[in-house]
C-alpha cells in the first residue's frame, strides 16, 4: 500500500471501530488487524491514539460536509426542500445500518467532551459549523416565504441539531428509525409550518 | 457498613464514574476504590460488572422517576406548568454540574445499545416509561386547552425526549446551558404555542 493508503486504511478501520464501540473502548491491537496493517506502522502515521481518534473525527466530519454541501448548497430546489433532502438522505444512510452505531460526533462528544479537551474543542466547532449552514439555509427559507419569519435561524438550527442527534440516540435502543421519523415530522410539520 | 449500606455506596460511586467514564471504561478497581469497599465484596453484591452497570442504571431511573412524579403529577399546577417546572429543575441540575457527565441514560444508550441487548432492552423501557410520563402530561394540557389540539401526545413526548438528550449532548460539548435553554424556548414557544 502506499503512504496515502495505509493512512486512509487505517482511518477507515477506526472509524467503523470507534463507531461501534467507542474511544476508549478500541483497542490499537484491534484497528491494525482490521486494517491488515502492522502495528509498528500505526505511530509511522500517528503519534498517539488521541490524534488518530482525532483523525477519524475529521474525515467522518468532512464527508457529512460535503453531504451538507451537496444538499444545502443546490440551488435547483427551494430551501425548505433541500432540508427536507438532506433530512431524508441522513435517515436513509441510518437506517441502512439498523440504526445502529449512530453519528460519530454524537457518540464522541458523549463519550469524550469531559475526558478530552482537545476531542471538545473539535466536537464543539464541528457542532457550530453544521449550525451556520443549517442556519443559512433557514435564512434562505425565511427570505423565499417558507418558513415562519418570526423564527431565529440560529437558534431553531441548534434545535435542529440538538433533536437530530438525540434521534439518533433514542433510535439506537429502539432499534428502529421511528423517532427519526417523528423527529423530522414535528420538525417540518410544526416548528416550520407557516 | 450494614449490607444496604454496602450495596448503596457502591452504586453511589458507580453512578459517578459511569457517569463520567462511561461503562466500559470504568474499572472495578477505580469503583471499589472510590466506594472505599474491599473488591472482594463487589462480587458479594453483584454477579458482574453488567449487573452492577444495570443495577446502577436501575437506581438512576428510580431517581429520575420520583422527579417526573414530583413534578407532573402536581396537580395543584396546570399540566402545561408542570411540564414547565420540571424542565427547569432539571436544566438547573444539569447546569449545577457544568454540563458535565450529561444524563445517565443518555450516556449509556450511547455507548451500550449496540454492544449489549441487556442494556438496550433496559434503557429503550426507561426511555418509553419516560415517553408515557410526558404524553400523558401533554394530553392533559391539551384537555386544559393549554397546547394545540392537533398535536400527537405520544409524538411530541417521544420528540420532546430526542431533543432533551440531543440538547445535553450538545451542552457538554459546548460546555454551556444555552443548548438546553435554547431547547425548552423552541419547545414552550414553537411546538406547543397555542
Amino acid at each position: 500500500m502506499s503512504k496515502a493508503t495505509t493512512r486512509e486504511t487505517l482511518l477507515d478501520a477506526g472509524w467503523e471501530i470507534l463507531a461501534s464501540r467507542g474511544f476508549n473502548h478500541a483497542g490499537l491491537d484491534l484497528i491494525v488487524q482490521s486494517a491488515g496493517v502492522p502495528k509498528g506502522s500505526f505511530y509511522y502515521y500517528f503519534p498517539s491514539k488521541q490524534a488518530f481518534g482525532l483523525a477519524v473525527l475529521d474525515r467522518f466530519a468532512a464527508r457529512i460536509s460535503e453531504q451538507l454541501t451537496q444538499y444545502l448548497d443546490d440551488e435547483t430546489l427551494s430551501p425548505l426542500e433541500r432540508l427536507r433532502r438532506l433530512s431524508e438522505s441522513l435517515l436513509a444512510c441510518l437506517e441502512s445500518r439498523g440504526c445502529r452505531q449512530g453519528c460519530l460526533v454524537g457518540n464522541l462528544c458523549q463519550e469524550m467532551a469531559d475526558q478530552s479537551e482537545a476531542f471538545r474543542e473539535r466536537l464543539d466547532a464541528i457542532f457550530q459549523d453544521w449550525r451556520g449552514r443549517y442556519a443559512r439555509c433557514l435564512r434562505l427559507a425565511q427570505a423565499a416565504g417558507e418558513i415562519p419569519e418570526d423564527l431565529d435561524p440560529e437558534a431553531v438550527a441548534e434545535f435542529w441539531l440538538c433533536g437530530w442527534q438525540g434521534a439518533i440516540l433514542r433510535a439506537k435502543a429502539a432499534r428502529s428509525a421511528a423517532p427519526l421519523r417523528t423527529f423530522l415530522d414535528i420538525m417540518f410539520g410544526s416548528v416550520l409550518r407557516m
